[in-house]
């Protein structure tokens, strides 16, 4: 092929890709409305509205000629370096064609059926906080997630890991049994010896009356402060769960939700989906319109917002700078609380039945527990129908409680009512890798904690930056972290963190 | 064909139908989204969105397969009632497909570059307040229009009549010719006589300090009252231009804007979209996805808005009800204000420069030597570098006053930098036909303005919706106009509404 033709061939990819980024957008914008504006009655009409968007982006994205243009340019993606931006865009886009291709027409018809019977079970299910309503749909849901599984990875393969991959593009099953192991060794004893310490009262400061409208100034404040840009390239809205969305790296939005006697949800929640747009505000806006215009998975994604939330929001730096603030909004509630007393007021450790209410020290525990009953069912140890007895035996071991019931227990989450597999891991890789990748941005600056307690952060936003979301979604998340910290996904600089902060925080033997 | 063969025909064309109309209402969402929230920096890709969202609904809609559907189920229509849903569904289908058919792609293309440049020259001219900057670029836009013109109605066939045509079907200029008579006549004296008395000072009570988040609430409890749905199906928020929208009978749009010291723009303004608003929410959920669910023309549309903010919302009767509601929100502002008062204030006639500033009397007249300078145009008769001039020679000849300088004459709408010829009708179609209707409905319900004064607006509401709104778009205007009232689109009703209130208001002869 000449230069020329190569050249035409990858500007013709580039315009069918930026058509299905333009689709994706699209649906993200409706989604948004969705969630945060619009009225009850707008339903139906926007679930056809999504339905039609979401069919054209997959239609247009797996087209022949997307294929065909991806083979035609093979010999060129070889000539060029592994990182270079071509080469990356082709790399990336034949994964995700390759994936997007192999699952058959008629499975997600299947699964998208499953799903919403699925969901109705589910609900029924937690109505009547017993499992039982919900095991033949979930073994339904089981035997289709295995079908993709086998789908995406082809014959002998193990199907979690195509599912898994999905999600941490290069991540198996066998990498995460083995980052849990670590993580069990070391979080499981560390939040016995809390639990033995009381927490009560710890957390009264953040646990009073505050107006809800001034909640959200507040948050507003912190996540300015940190280098989430509100104003000219971001938005903030209320919704039921919070969550981030990015039309472009320069139309960013977040949301929170406010409970008027907790401080807590509004403040942390919007600090979280900030970390989540401060990696989608940092995409170099070349990506636009492109698949590398993305964080590199849902993983590092989360150890951004992770980052933010916990090892930022949490720290005592932090709360030297930003007490100040806070008690400039509710003096009555805040006048008298000293810094140290925010800080311990921020970290309060509970063992706790619910995986979305869980501290920093727990957390991992429930996704480690959920991991483990998917790699059971998968390896065919353990049968759906007694998943709820095997869930509640997990949560006795890890975290010394046990659920009353189903609704505290297996039924808690909706991923499973969609797919079984590969939904959980993010979470835990969010909280190991926004620590190791904390460290590193320390040691390259040194004092930067300092800088915090002065309500500067742009260090460690300009560091992450750099080694995280300048590459966009070029590289495998472990490729970003062996590039930034020089390891990979390894759970020792975590643990490490974790036991010197709760050592202090809980006054532990060392 | 078979009835099975063209039951599955049939059923195909409302299958692409609905994709189209899902995607329509998409772009809505985003642009939507784009006026009400969107950041500065979002403008960039959202562009992009748009233009990929409204480039394949035209591609879906253009479709062979659509017109070789209409070309199958010419028959079937042959066999329906005119009015039926089918027979009306093919009908406008086929109306709207040939439009979008016959105009040349690259015809599109120039428009589309013209345009841009247009409106880059129109604010050079702007800012420095003289037409000359944008008349060669307003040459070109007339020439393109009388191409479109002529794309759209074949050779022989008035250019002007189908520019008319894509937003009043069936409306001819000659029928505007004998509207826009009909109205000279009328209110060329009248606003004179209204001239000669003094406005000073009428609208002071609207015209104070009011803050503008409880103009919002006011406003609010306003559209609320006459029947717009804002809780379960409809939403509002704040625009630069206020606008509505409707992504589905179920989910209609408002915005309007405040000015803190007048009551008049946000009121006025939320009442006028809400009025809007109505006809959107009173369209059948069976039209939904379709091109019928939506208003029979922009002249119609405009008469439900015109109807809400002008023949009711500045009635003597509204403001009986709704000045203690508006007492209770400004108790400082119009405690002591009279009905008689905030009706006089409601209804204040000033000859002014600016369309979109003027007052229920003056308005069609600002329409009307639009109207008359695009037919010299178009016949020739006046050369495009001539049109400033003949621009003032008409204002001075409507409502005695001169524009100063061009930007407060032939500069002020945007609208000439798309497109020459057929963009302006609506605003008088929406002010003759909105009275004729609610004249109709009047007859239909003796004694519905006392219902109004009580805060009743419901039979006036039920009437439009039975007799306008149910239609959907399967008529003609000059159609509805013909079912609902027993004649077409004629001036008389408005005149004698328009000279009766005014007299009264202003103490002319009668």
């Amino acid at each position: 092929m000449t230069a020329n033709e190569t050249k035409e061939r990858l500007s013709r990819l580039k315009e069918l890709l930026a058509e299905v980024s333009d689709l994706r957008n699209a649906g993200a914008v409706l989604y948004w409305d969705k969630q945060t504006q619009m009225p009850r009655g707008g339903a139906p009409a926007r679930a056809d509205h999504l339905t039609t968007i979401r069919r054209l982006a997959h239609e247009r994205f797996t087209a022949p000629e997307i294929g065909e243009l991806l083979a035609e340019l093979e010999d060129y993606e070889r000539s060029l370096p592994y990182d270079s931006d071509d080469a990356s865009l082709l790399r990336v886009t034949r994964r995700e064609y390759d994936q997007a291709t192999r699952v058959p027409k008629d499975l997600v018809a299947r699964m998208s059926q499953a799903g919403a019977e699925a969901y109705e079970r589910w609900l029924v299910a937690r109505s009547e906080r017993r499992f039982g309503p919900f095991a033949p749909s979930l073994q339904q849901i089981v035997d289709l997630s295995r079908e993709l599984g086998s789908a995406l990875s082809g014959p002998g393969a193990d199907p979690l890991d195509a599912l898994i991959d999905l999600s941490e593009p290069g991540l198996t099953a066998a990498a995460l049994d083995k980052l849990f192991a670590e993580l069990r060794d070391g979080l499981v004893p560390l939040a016995g010896a809390i639990s033995e310490k009381s927490s009560e009262g710890r957390d009264a400061p953040f646990r009073q009356r505050f107006e809800p409208e001034r909640q959200l100034e507040l948050a507003r404040a912190a996540v300015g402060a940190i280098g989430f840009d509100l104003d000219d390239r971001g938005r903030q809205a209320l919704s039921v769960h919070p969550f981030s969305t990015s039309f472009s790296p320069d139309d960013t939005r977040i949301t929170t939700r406010t409970n008027e006697n907790w401080l807590g949800p509004c403040l942390f929640g919007l600090l979280h989906e900030a970390g989540h747009g401060t990696y989608m505000q940092g995409i170099p806006v070349r990506f636009r319109r492109g698949p590398l215009g993305d964080g590199a998975s849902a993983g590092l994604h989360e150890s951004q917002s992770r980052l933010w939330e916990n090892v930022v929001g949490r720290s005592r730096e932090f709360w030297a700078f930003f007490l100040p603030v806070a008690r400039a909004f509710f003096p009555a509630q805040l006048g008298s609380v000293t810094v140290e007393e925010a800080y311990v007021a921020a970290n309060v450790v509970r063992p706790s039945l619910i995986r979305v209410e869980a501290d920093e020290v727990t957390y991992n525990l429930h996704i480690m527990l959920r991991f483990e009953l998917e790699r059971a069912v998968f390896s065919g140890d353990l049968a759906v129908a007694d998943l709820a007895e095997a869930w509640n035996d997990k949560v006795h071991s890890y975290l010394g409680i046990t659920p009353p019931d189903d609704l505290t227990g297996v039924l808690q989450d909706i991923h499973w009512t969609e797919r079984f597999g590969g939904s959980f891991q993010g979470y835990t890789i969010g909280n190991v890798a926004g620590v190791a990748l904390y460290k590193k941005a320390a040691e390259a600056n040194p004092g930067m904690e300092q800088d915090w307690a002065r309500g500067d952060f742009s260090s460690l936003l300009g560091w992450m930056q750099t080694n995280v979301h300048a590459h966009g979604a070029k590289f495998k998340p472990e490729e970003v972290l062996r590039k930034a910290t020089g390891d990979g996904l390894t759970a020792g600089p975590y643990l490490d963190h974790i036991r010197e902060k709760y050592t202090g925080l809980y006054d532990l033997d060392a």
